[in-house]
């Protein structure tokens, strides 16, 4: 059977809402540089839906948002909302972090799911599911003029990249699929959680000294 | 009928025009900071195919100056001569802003009949259609290490937009494509030069408070 | 005889060679600013496998790392090495600036072979040549908010462009493939390596003049 998220009610459900979480988070991410509601809208949108079009260019699968354009319009939506509420939700910005993990967990699995199902290998699934989750914030901060996440020690991608190796692994010992997903995004989002919460930052032997020249 | 421009004479020959006024004002926009004429080259190239290409590979389209060499041509002669001629050409840059304006116009508005003609949705249309008016652009930008357009108050891709969901909104009245097409590039184009001419901004409502950490 | 690099053992142990020190220099360019292993993983990566990926995604091939992923675990095995080994070899630096140029003719050579095998003209093999080269690098170099190469007026892609046009002007004289080949990459490398042993720049009617605002 082909891969078709609609058919899982629940799942289907949680991509809207890590949709919408993205554009929001996308659009509050860079509000405070005094950017018109253009901007804003079309930097919601890549950073909701940036990593999973580069994801479906590479395995030349048709585009997501081109398939079923609920994606687009949800992404517009939370987009707008957020861009004119910011004047008020400063408060929830931690709250919106948060749910990020969680947007950045679901994405990840759901690619490396995909991609997996397309009979690709397993390291390709697992760099696939890295790229969705962090590439529409690449492609933002890129195009923001802001320091993407790769020059971070910040703990974002590392964790999506353990949860997607472990889902990989899982499903190989041919566990229950719904299981292993839920296990796989709890993980991701108790790790990032951990972080944010704790302002853990990658360990000195694992990053490269600073030496500007 | 498939799409086929080339069909279209008057109209293949203003997207040559476009093509050619987007190369050179993306060489004469980056070129006062000591590019050598590769990346004057590279730059103005990117500019004029970049949007359009960011298109053709999300609808899976083929890329379209793979099918019709002259647009890449066309596109390196202009950036070659925009590169060597900018050393005499400063008075004319004014021009090229609204020869620019028109560019933007009419590759906008290709874009949305040309994805429309796929059988895609309106919203998706019109996401191309700015895309493809605005994606060089961005791309140049990116690469040259300039601030984006996104991160601005001018006011450049906000009558794109507005231009191409009237052309989508208009055509589904089933009124004549030609003439629609003229009014919305009209539409787009006035906005657009009423902007250059008179410096106007987005107003504040539509902006965010530009807010320095 | 569709293209099928792995047929011919040498050029393909040289792609392999060529994949891994740009992924390796990939990462030795951008290790002194004090990033984690994630980020160098990606930055490396990107850098050995983005320009093919760019080049596949406009011919609509299928993309080269996911039909042999060995490329890709190359790319991986070559970034992380890089980036715990980078603590003590400095001294090597020069020697990967070399390698790096060879790489470059090869992936320039070998991408415009591939494109005119299917029977594009010879300005998209090219330009596919120039880009496969380069565009790793100008990936990276944006991610990792560097200025690119295109701003500079260091001599990288000149040699490569003239490589590209010199092996496509020599294949259509029916010459050897082989021989041609050996010595387009051969032109590459020795123009590029005498710009890094001299610090030869681009001369100053090729290159605009720095006039900061």
């Amino acid at each position: 059977m082909p891969y078709n998220e609609r058919a899982v009610p629940p799942l289907y459900d949680l991509q809207m809402l890590g949709t919408a979480v993205f554009a929001a988070t996308g659009v509050l991410a860079v509000n405070r540089r005094g950017l018109d509601v253009f901007g804003g809208l079309m930097l919601g949108t890549v950073t909701s839906l940036g990593g999973g079009t580069v994801r479906d260019l590479i395995i030349r699968a048709p585009v997501f948002w081109l398939v079923d354009t609920n994606y687009l319009l949800v992404a517009i939506v939370a987009a707008l909302v957020a861009f004119f509420a910011s004047r008020w939700i400063h408060s929830t910005y931690a709250l919106l972090l948060y749910l990020d993990a969680l947007g950045a967990a679901l994405f990840g699995i759901q690619a490396t799911e995909k991609v997996l199902g397309l009979q690709h290998g397993a390291a390709i699934a697992v760099s696939m599911g890295v790229l969705t989750s962090i590439g529409g914030g690449l492609l933002r901060d890129v195009l923001a003029g802001r320091p993407t996440l790769l020059m971070s020690r910040e703990i974002y991608a590392t964790p999506i990249l353990l949860g997607c190796v472990l889902y990989v692994v899982l499903r190989r010992a041919a566990l229950d699929r719904a299981a292993i997903g839920l296990l796989a995004v709890a993980v991701i989002f108790c790790i990032r959680a951990a972080a944010i919460r704790w302002h853990v930052e990658m360990p000195g032997w694992l990053t490269s000294r600073h030496d500007p020249d």
